[in-house]
């Protein structure tokens, strides 16, 4: 070892300036007796969620209706501590955001009944949740020649797994629990390469196919048996802004797709008020700031290419 | 804590109906005494099979000729045990999921066997993987300016990831043994947003770059020192289906590209009859649905633009 | 278990050919006794540093200003050791890959002293680049109407993880250290879809906004208050190659972007002479390989689309 300690003496009046600078910006830190939520903690209650959505595949194996129902007591017991304590610090971290910061004892008690209830709700929302996620997975089997089975598509497509984040955290977004629904969404935008925000709403039979590159914007609405192939944007066109040039929040900026449509690989539909028919049919590349009827096939002109030797 | 534990009690009744919920949509759960394929383990068996492949990168520093061949000796003796066990309940899996459900113990002795030969026949491939890889190292470094060495190629680029995992999951799937392939290949599109069917044909000396959203479908045939940038698609044009309605698996849907050729990003190439012919070039953001002869370069006409002034 | 031990005995043979082949094959292993740096550790070096950088979002809760310093001071000084001894094995790894291989003491002595000079240096930037984050973190806030608040931006926008780590990486391949800042490089890449190379020149306020399949090159120089969408390469044209058919590495290949442009989804800008001027805006999809100048819109010509009614 070379390491030269007199220099690491250095590093303490390093260590200073760093803390003096939380003080100077006060914007990207959080110090204070009051925890955030937690993404580790966050991403456990995903993982024994889908243990429980579809039990058998991943962690646990040798699952039969013998010992099935212990081990689902035991997760759902598990999972009532772990949602109630981490919707209570988001219900608090909102509260102190929106109303500048508290933490005496008796509103951490209101946070924390009020995080019970909503951890119930939304554990009492799995059988239909459960009910949903059949209706995508078979919808993957039906729209894809390449899928030999529903136990492959449970096991490993991407757009399932994108599909059932998606639906825990929309249940969390329709319950205006804050901060964590996002959290799972950008949890799943990062093992799948798709970006569904958690505000989008989606109906039944839902398939997602390769998914690298999709986004789907707050406040889409997509009917029934809708199917996307990868690279699609439903997006936003341009943003309003108020009379003091600030970003309009909360407005319809993303398109609806009607019951049964299809979006082929890297199409591009933008905009609030474009409405896609019922089962029409938009081409690959397409690029949609307009609304199409039902039954209609959208695709691009042929290109003109060019051809020449190569050199 | 304001937890009210009376109100956990209602949660044994919402397990109860979880768990009737498993009889009552048996589509999505996997319940029964035979294991499936275990995606942790198959992650471990992909994981020890680039230790074996690229030496002293990874996991395991300090190797040298004097210790190397009990490290790998080691790591085969492991992967021997590991592979025969997960090839052995995908091959039950799949048995059931054609007859039905079977078990019984003689059965099972079947399967562990034909599990080890399909283990020891893919091992066997191993020497010959390295050469192949060796030849896809080369062509990253011949193919990116940016590259300063084949080390940062092994250690880092994403392309030879994907490839790598390709391979190993090609040549499984050459073997059928069912599920794991698959298993593999999502594995290698979550980390590196490039998504290849482990059916797909794919010479040596191949380059992907960048990487982010390439597909590659089952049937695709692709020739030596091939290259592809970011956001390729080479896909299905349309699934044909049987009299039925039901799609039709297992025909050639998607391109082939003959040797020597390049795709530049986010060109998109479409059908089982569409081939690019030897030493092509089909520039960036190009859509093709057709045939291309030997030595052309296909480009995108100049595309006309709108530009005014900012208001 | 119907495994039968005699077919192992030929894995020791298996075993024989494999380490051959890391003779005959020489390029795709590291054998030797001066270890390369580690993947592993340089992944908790860039954990380590988002904690000092955004204190009290992840791992470490409850830090207050009465406390802060401990938990700071402890990170940098093992940052110190970690940086040290990986940076060394970087530079021994490539005064080796110049000049051959060395691994006597004296040698070693002198890249772990550089190895320290350049660790500090590295930590002594850290006030420096959480200035400059917080103006991405602003700028994502007043760029995305879908962000509630900046803890939501912090704690999981990609484009921000994204950003963060390559200013990390950018500064470590500003001090010339090698293979190091691509591999921190390549691992945001692989968490958050954004491939941005490490010599990348990017100004303060920078915004990707979801970011999936995001390329910008190694020669790209960005000004300040730009905002970029998924999808958007900055990208090569061509590359030179010298009179032995080799390509030219190192020099200008990728475009700059002057202070205040917006490139919209999926848009591609290519090569080293190509000037987006101050405050333009370059709309989705458009394709672009010429310079545009100050205060312009480009947009692509309304495309031609075919309608027809499904069948």
């Amino acid at each position: 070892m070379a390491t030269d300690f007199r220099l690491k003496e250095q590093l303490s009046d390093l260590t200073e300036r760093i803390v003096d600078s939380y003080q100077e910006i006060g914007t990207i830190n959080h110090l204070g007796h009051c925890p955030l939520p937690s993404t580790q903690v966050i991403v456990e209650i995903i993982d024994d969620l889908r243990e429980i959505l579809f039990p058998g595949y991943r962690r646990r194996q040798n699952l039969h209706m013998g010992n099935v129902s212990y081990f689902v007591g035991d997760l759902i017991d598990g999972l009532h501590d772990k949602l109630t304590q981490q919707i209570a610090r988001a219900l608090r971290y909102e509260y102190d955001r929106l109303h500048g910061p508290t933490c005496d004892s008796r509103k951490l008690i209101d946070f924390e009944a009020r995080g019970q209830q909503e951890a119930i709700r939304f554990l009492e929302s799995l059988p239909h949740l459960r009910k949903i996620l059949t209706t995508d997975v078979q919808a993957s089997y039906d729209g894809d020649p390449a899928a030999s089975g529903l136990d492959e598509i449970i096991f490993c497509y991407p757009g399932i797994e994108a599909v059932t984040i998606h639906r825990i955290a929309h249940q969390l977004y329709s319950q205006k629990v804050p901060l964590i629904p996002r959290i799972i969404a950008e949890y799943a935008h990062g093992q799948t390469g798709i970006d569904i925000h958690p505000g989008a709403k989606i109906g039944p039979s839902f398939f997602i196919d390769h998914g690298t590159g999709v986004v789907i914007g707050e406040t889409c609405d997509i009917g029934a048996n809708v199917k996307i192939y990868q690279g699609v944007t439903l997006g936003a066109l341009s943003f309003p802004k108020d009379t003091e040039g600030n970003l309009v929040r909360g407005t319809k900026r993303h398109p609806t797709l009607e019951d049964g449509v299809v979006i082929y690989a890297n199409a591009t539909i933008l905009g609030g008020d474009t409405v896609i028919g019922t089962n029409s049919v938009v081409g690959a590349s397409v690029w949609l700031t307009k609304s199409v009827g039902p039954n209609t096939v959208v695709t691009i002109e042929t290109p003109s290419l060019r051809l020449r030797e190569a050199s």
